[in-house]
């Protein structure tokens, strides 16, 4: 049986690393507060019996070899670094939950046929060069060069900031692992919503995660004077973009999944009494359907060219991000549902709305993942927060599926 | 007659200082452009005839004595800053046409029965400390001397620029005309807008100016993940924003004079997946009529108040600047209708959407404006044009208003 104390201290001592003085913890990609973490992590790793290394795009990878050195490993883990002002549990709790369940194994003896890999991907968040799941898209081998070109707010590139950590950028294919050699991915990872605290349930198995779709809208009519442009002889990008986005919110409040946020938006320019000549706004749109998704997405550019021609305003769409959902393997979700009960929990299928590593993974191997409690459902926030015994009952779920996982 | 080819070779010769190489010209107050401006329209004021001076807040003013030397004076003028990359006309065009027309009576010999001064006002815009009008509050008494914090975006306050300059910001009470000095103001004005353009006239004369109300809106809400929160848990500012806004555009457009205006608007945190915790956006409102602008106001704030509640979102609105309209002076109106006559231009009546310095000084003195004619109502921008003819135009007519009024 997994340790909940010493999961618990461990979280408390990794939550150490990178706390603000404001409160919350900030440990972006390739800092020195990111190294710190990984050092500390690499030191559990070598306690629960690991052999560690980091691969070409920084993960920090630790492995408890199996019976068969050869055959298709089990890879679990999760993320060290955070948003900024973030909380404790995002990441940590997947990547500790691994430490762990191996180190239980280890100190039982038990050797498993498979192969199991523990990791601490690099720049889960995005949150440094706003392009983020660094280290599971270089473990997919989708990683490309000409991304490393995204810069930071200091206009450090992310091929420069490796450079600076000792990483070679143009050798980041070296991190990819070849098809068939990943069993599964079983990842722990806090709700960071409410369906778990509101069925009273500790754990959560996770039947799909929403694909996220970005887009970017570009809405552009004539600046103008405030006092004396009649209503009707306006083009205001504004007064367009709120028409936009009363459509947003309409279309996705009428399906039951479907989420979308508007969450950066810009006006130029930006006087009080002048008519907005451009306004700049960003959609991200997410669901565990992709048919549902795609139709929503159809709904509002077709929806917004109509209100732009109407109002004699130019519309420029762009596509920031777009990744297909994931479907969780369902063998991963049997074993999983198996697990918690062996264990003693209850459990519930959820989705995840928030996007995580396994959906870079789905084109390498089978995915599934554990949801721990969040309370009150916050997440990126300081306030973060799952109990010791919520968090104790993730390990406890991962250790039983590893079991079986690496069995097979 | 008034002298377009003077009137017009002096607009070219001041529209060289501050000439931006990105084109357009922007004259700040208390700036070197804003001096070398003043002190070339005194040079053009002194070779028409006037005793020049500049009071306590930095008016410029140029007066033609009268044979009565104690009458109450007519005043005429404008101001010669300018927005940022602003055009050659709003502002210069009124105080070279108050020239030109002292300068043709003086050449004629003409004295009137009253003083006329003309004025270069301090700051019409309020470009540079976003708080406008410094030069004709000045002259009203009205301006405070707590007004003089404000700042410009380097932080000087507009005390210290002041300081800069030479003037004394304690004793800005000492440009304050006493009530019954003032018979009448009179100022010729490019519209800004497309009214006299669709008419085919040169000039127009106005009947009031539109009254901006300016509030500010805080809409908050709870900052959350845009992947996590089902769309009804939401609490979203920028949703409810969308909401009030929608209101805005539908209650103005359904009044026939009324423009309101949502120029600036943030979103905090400013996440593309981070729901909105706190939208701040602007209103700008305007009518001639103070019960409409009044009406629509108190239906926009019971809307946002009840928009608000609907969504748990909280809401406060600050009133940012208040001024009422200005219906203008029937004697004024008339004098200007009969010297449009005299001076074979055709006219026709309108209001002012663009607020004026006249807003200011109308608890002083009787206030009226000329509009001149302007090309695509383009205005605050490089391209703002005004043709020699229509200009001229608008100089002839003022030449024949001052005679009637500074006779009466
Ligand atoms: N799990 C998580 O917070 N992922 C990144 C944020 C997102 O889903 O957009
Ligand atoms: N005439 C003019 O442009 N006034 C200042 C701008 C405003 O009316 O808000």
């Amino acid at each position: 049986m997994t340790n909940q104390d010493r999961l618990w201290s461990r979280l408390l001592e990794l939550g150490q690393i990178g706390v603000q003085p404001t409160g919350g913890i900030t440990r972006l990609s390739f800092s020195k507060e990111e190294r710190q973490a990984k050092d500390l992590v690499a030191s559990y790793m070598q306690e629960a019996g690991m052999v560690v290394h980091e691969d070409a795009v920084g993960n920090l990878i630790g492995r408890k070899e199996g019976k068969d050195p050869s055959a298709p490993i089990v890879l679990t883990g999760s993320h060290v670094d955070s948003v900024y002002s973030g909380g404790n549990f995002d990441g940590p709790l997947g990547v500790l939950s691994a430490v762990e369940a191996v180190q239980t194994m280890t100190e039982s003896g038990t050797v498993t046929q498979r192969p199991i890999e523990v990791v601490a991907f690099t720049d889960e968040e995005g949150a440094r060069f706003r392009f983020g799941m660094i280290g599971s898209r270089g473990i997919a081998g989708t990683l490309t060069v000409s991304e490393l070109d995204a810069k930071d707010a200091e206009g450090v590139t992310i091929a420069e900031a490796m450079h600076r950590v000792g990483l070679d950028p143009t050798k980041i294919s070296e991190a990819a692992r070849p098809t068939g050699s990943v069993h599964a991915y079983i990842e722990v990872h806090i709700e960071q919503g409410k369906i778990l605290e509101s069925a009273d349930l500790s754990v959560g198995v996770v039947s799909g995660i929403a694909g996220p779709l970005w887009l970017k809208f570009t809405v552009s009519g004539q600046a103008g004077h405030a006092g004396t442009s009649p209503m009707n002889m306006r083009r205001d990008a504004l007064a367009g973009a709120v028409a936009i986005m009363q459509v947003i919110e309409e279309e996705t409040k009428r399906r039951t999944h479907t989420v979308g946020t508007v969450g950066q938006l810009t006006v130029q320019p930006g006087g009080v009494n002048i008519i907005p000549g451009v306004v700049e706004f960003t959609l991200d749109l997410r669901d565990v359907d992709l048919d549902t998704r795609n139709e929503v997405e159809s709904i509002i550019r077709r929806r917004a060219t109509e209100i732009c021609s109407e109002r004699s305003l130019g519309l420029v769409v762009e596509e920031l991000q777009n990744i297909p959902p994931v479907v969780c393997s369902a063998a991963i979700h049997q074993a999983t549902f198996e697990a918690c009960e062996e264990a003693g929990f209850k459990t519930m299928e959820l989705v995840s709305g928030a996007g995580h590593d396994g959906m870079q993974l789905q084109a390498l191997c089978p995915v599934g993942m554990i949801f721990v409690r969040s309370q009150d459902g916050i997440s990126h926030h300081p306030d973060e927060w799952s109990s010791p015994e919520d968090c104790a009952a993730g390990a406890e779920v991962l250790y039983h599926t590893l079991l079986k996982l690496a069995s097979e």
